[in-house]
């Protein structure tokens, strides 16, 4: 309601052009880079790595888990060995869909295959602007981000950005959780960094919502990413994160972070023969704490350079490793996430173009939930604020791209082209002005006057603009209506935590 | 030859990473933004418009061609109604591929459907760049833009950019053709802009390539780009391009410029419809000119902005009227023209943002031969250097995309993950020690070291960057070879053609 009015306050001149940028499904047939043989090759080695040379679970929990179910575990090396039947077992009981809740329902994202959800570049520690410049992410810069991602309906979930590092970390979980409920009405995410933090935000999650515990495990209304420790390892707030998000019937996403030629096999099929190998046991472990819980597939692999030993987004063995990631979590039937993002270091057509490729092998592999989708710069390190607003012009195009085009016979426009004179026009045609002020896509951020014009305004470029936007939008802000009891008794489980001492952060 | 000598200089510390980004093909399945039943649709509309309005035909000799072909002509209004039959019989001769030659082998292109084909941004009446500012385009740009081109194998033809304004108009055409011809062995492209600059360049071409009027026509070694003056209308230059480049056995590109709600429908169906009638017109003018003739399906069709009338690029609608040309083209069999490009006026996120959405456009569309693929600003009206440079590296990436992965059981990998501990990495594998050297793309222009290494080396961002590059490229350029006696009679010929008054100039 609020954003409504904002937006036909913006331009009074003509009448708003009605979107719908807030639930999308993908407009694009998968593509593939590997056969159908090699897809099957990579599962089956997959198997193998997990059957024969097994996964290192450093918190004994886990392991017993996993030997309560039927895998091989070795208490003195740590290392589990899980059977192909165990794999099955867990991909048989995984839901292949369910609802990722906001506040408000029309925030609510279908979690499957063919749904494509947008998250913004996340768990950042750095800051940057063309005003403030780059910075440590704090309290400011979280609260501003969080508002930032609020205000475009294309930015489907929250992510959390920027780490506000201000905040004592005992208590900083409690800070995180609290400002996207007030400040967003999005589905929210969360670290996992212990079972201590985890509860306290659940918490925090379910006095904002106004949920009890009940209600709560009926839907997923959090996330929380897992990365394994690529190759071979989940470490103890990981392990962690599985089991209570399991338990609570909420969402863990399993993403390796498979850097080819670092922690990952040099070759893309080998990079995903280990990422593949890992999610599976990230799902299974969630399915053996709790048959049925919502988890997804998931994958961020991408190269290092070799020259600075960096991460490389934007690439083509990015692209090429999203591409096959889809085809692995079509093999087993699995929704999944992938990554867009930059490596570059500022906003400018680097950073630009790095994101616009990896969303585009997003766009191709038809990844459901595709992360750091807007503001990511240097491979995660900093969320760009001029860098957030371009980005989320290129998300709205996908948008756009993401709904059918109008084709009935007066679409298709004979009449249309009847009615213009040869060498004429068709401004003042019938079939113009009864859809030109809702035909095309309005920009955020593009400039689309000519040399002139733009010097006449200041030759202010795409950086230069991005930064009036951003600012303008935190000005305009308005937070979700949210009830002052709701407020308080959030607050007030939040004084008490502190208190108490707050959570210890773990791994 | 002199590509590879560079390449293995500049990089003597490793081994050079063999690439091949001369020759591609398509590596994505086209998509589709009309369904079956609208392609249908658009394809019957469109030979309604032909036979039931008519289009208007402006040259007396291309309307005797149709008059003798079988079409209703009336002179007196210039119309010329064009019977199914006789398209048909236009698709059954235009031929579905042919070789369009360089003067060197390893740079001709096969010009079909699957290909992908990359020209750098043409016509061009403006440059900038970082050091020297937007200024007319020039003789001393055009060498310099022609040398880029050639620069980069994955530039495949000539624009040609940078229109030499200083070089009067009747002895322009000369000068273009010699620059292509002495500056480099890639296909060269020819204005039609009247009979006599067309049979000019022709002759160039002949004496540049040595090659007799016979060996001539036996092969495509030039195209020309046929813009209908949208709606339903061909001007007297326009079809007398068409016309001799059919006699002489070159590519004609059949291209309208329909921008929906100016020159075409305002729907995406509608400028499609208009786009294809006035497509199939060109290809049966040269079919009926000379079956069997070279002739290319084209289409260029975007929006315009509603807020300052200029032609939009890298919108949604660029994108979808992209996809829906290819869907068109393979409805009557035939290769296709598309094109990226910017309207942005600066090398900032903004033009860089646009022209990779197109690009992924011409990607999900297949088209052919992708125009305007690198360094178009202002919707053509500048040749930006920094932007070319930058556009280059996005076409690198989608070349590399272009080749499939390795995908042998070797890379898939499993010895390689069974020999690295878990929580270990992959560096001194043997899987990654025998391929690190070659595994991943080697960018351009893109910088990957963090913020502390981007600093050091001076904060330098991704313009600064392209200045440098375009700037090394045309220090260290290297002409192909060209022996002495082709220069001179080359020259002889533009002497005698200059003391002869030169062209005029039609259209």
């Amino acid at each position: 309601m609020a954003r409504g009015k904002r937006r036909a306050n913006k331009n009074t001149a003509r009448p708003s052009r009605a979107v719908n940028y807030s639930q999308l499904t993908h407009p694009f047939i998968p593509q593939s880079v590997l056969t159908e043989d090699a897809v099957a090759g990579v599962h089956d080695a997959a198997l193998r790595v997990l059957e024969e040379l097994g996964i290192k679970i450093l918190l004994p929990e886990a392991r017993e888990i996993f030997v309560r179910s039927g895998a091989l575990v070795d208490d003195d090396t740590q290392m589990v060995r899980i059977g192909r039947d165990l794999v099955a077992a867990a991909l048989s009981t995984a839901p292949r869909s369910f609802t990722y809740k906001g506040a408000d329902p029309v925030r609510d994202q279908d979690y499957a295959l063919g749904s494509l959800i947008f998250a913004p570049g996340g768990g950042c520690p750095n800051v940057t602007d063309s005003i403030r410049g780059r910075r440590a992410g704090s309290a400011e810069t979280f609260i501003e981000t969080t508002k930032l991602q609020q205000s475009f309906d294309v930015i489907h979930i929250l992510g959390p950005s920027a780490e506000p590092q201000d905040i004592p970390v005992h208590e900083r979980h409690l800070f995180m959780m609290q400002q996207q409920c007030m400040l967003s009405d999005k589905p929210v995410s969360q670290a996992s960094r212990g079972r201590a933090q985890i509860q306290d935000g659940f918490e925090v999650l379910r006095l904002a919502r106004g949920l009890d515990e009940d209600a709560f495990g009926e839907n997923v209304w959090a996330k929380t990413i897992i990365n394994t420790n690529s190759p071979r390892m989940i470490d103890n707030p990981m392990a962690e994160g599985i089991i209570d998000f399991a338990r609570a019937g909420q969402l863990s996403i399993i993403t390796p972070f498979c850097l080819a030629g670092a922690m990952a096999p040099i070759t893309v099929a080998g990079a995903l023969t280990l990422q593949h190998a890992e999610t599976l046991a990230g799902i299974t472990l969630a399915q053996m704490t709790c048959a049925g819980a919502p988890v997804s597939y998931g994958g961020f692999s991408s190269n290092v350079d070799m020259k600075s030993g960096s991460p490389a987004f934007g690439t083509p063995e990015h692209v090429k490793l999203m591409i096959g990631t889809g085809q692995m979590a079509r093999h087993v039937g699995m929704p999944w996430r992938g990554a867009a993002g930059s490596a570059g270091v500022v906003a400018d057509m680097q950073s630009a173009g790095e994101n616009h490729m990896a969303l585009w092998g997003a766009m191709q592999a038809n990844a459901t939930l595709v992360l750091h989708a807007a503001g990511w710069l240097e491979g995660g390190l900093t969320f760009g604020y001029e860098k957030f607003i371009n980005d989320v012009e290129a998300l709205q195009v996908l948008a756009e791209l993401a709904h059918p085009i109008p084709q009935t016979d007066d679409d298709i426009g004979f009449d249309a082209i009847a009615a213009a004179e040869p060498g004429g026009h068709f401004f003042d045609n019938p079939h113009t002005m009864s859809r030109f002020q809702t035909a095309f896509y309005d920009p955020l951020n593009a400039d689309l006057n000519n040399h002139g014009g733009f010097v006449a305004a200041g030759a202010r470029d795409a950086t230069m603009r991005a930064t009036d936007i951003w600012q303008e939008r935190l000005r305009d802000f308005q937070a979700p209506t949210i009830c002052e009891p709701v407020k308080d008794r959030t607050q007030v489980f939040i004084d008490r935590r502190i208190q108490e001492g707050g959570a210890t952060v773990v791994g």
